[in-house]
């Protein structure tokens, strides 16, 4: 069974940037690359915010969160 | 030829775990990872300012410099 990568996101030009570097490194032939808006999937933001997101961009891999540059606070994803 | 992901840091906790973080994730065979310790080998920090190096840790990628969590300003870095 292969590991995960989700990357949380809100649509934002910083997200962009972050998914398009992260997309091109991850090694899918052993990482499934799962891709999180959290404006369109607010219903995932609990799971996210449990698993350390404070803001977006971000990914989860290995329980660990990676803030990505930054590109909005995840209290402005709460509507 | 394969591409290019230079991750840069200084040894400092929040750097090591995101050096574990992009070490594990990253494509090997499209990719070719160059772990730069900015403390240690200062002579790389006009090329990753020169990048857009702001902090540390942070992976430069498809000329995209991508800063990943806060662990140090590159001002901390320059003696």
């Amino acid at each position: 069974m292969k590991d995960k990568v989700t990357f949380y996101h809100a649509g934002c030009p910083v997200c962009v940037d972050a998914q398009n570097a992260v997309e091109a490194i991850v090694d899918r032939d052993r990482f499934d690359l799962e891709i999180v808006h959290l404006g369109e999937s607010s219903e995932r933001l609990p799971e996210a915010e449990a698993a350390g997101l404070k803001s977006v961009p971000a990914m989860l891999t290995g329980g660990q969160m990676v803030h990505l540059n930054f590109g909005a606070d995840v209290a402005a994803l709460k509507g």
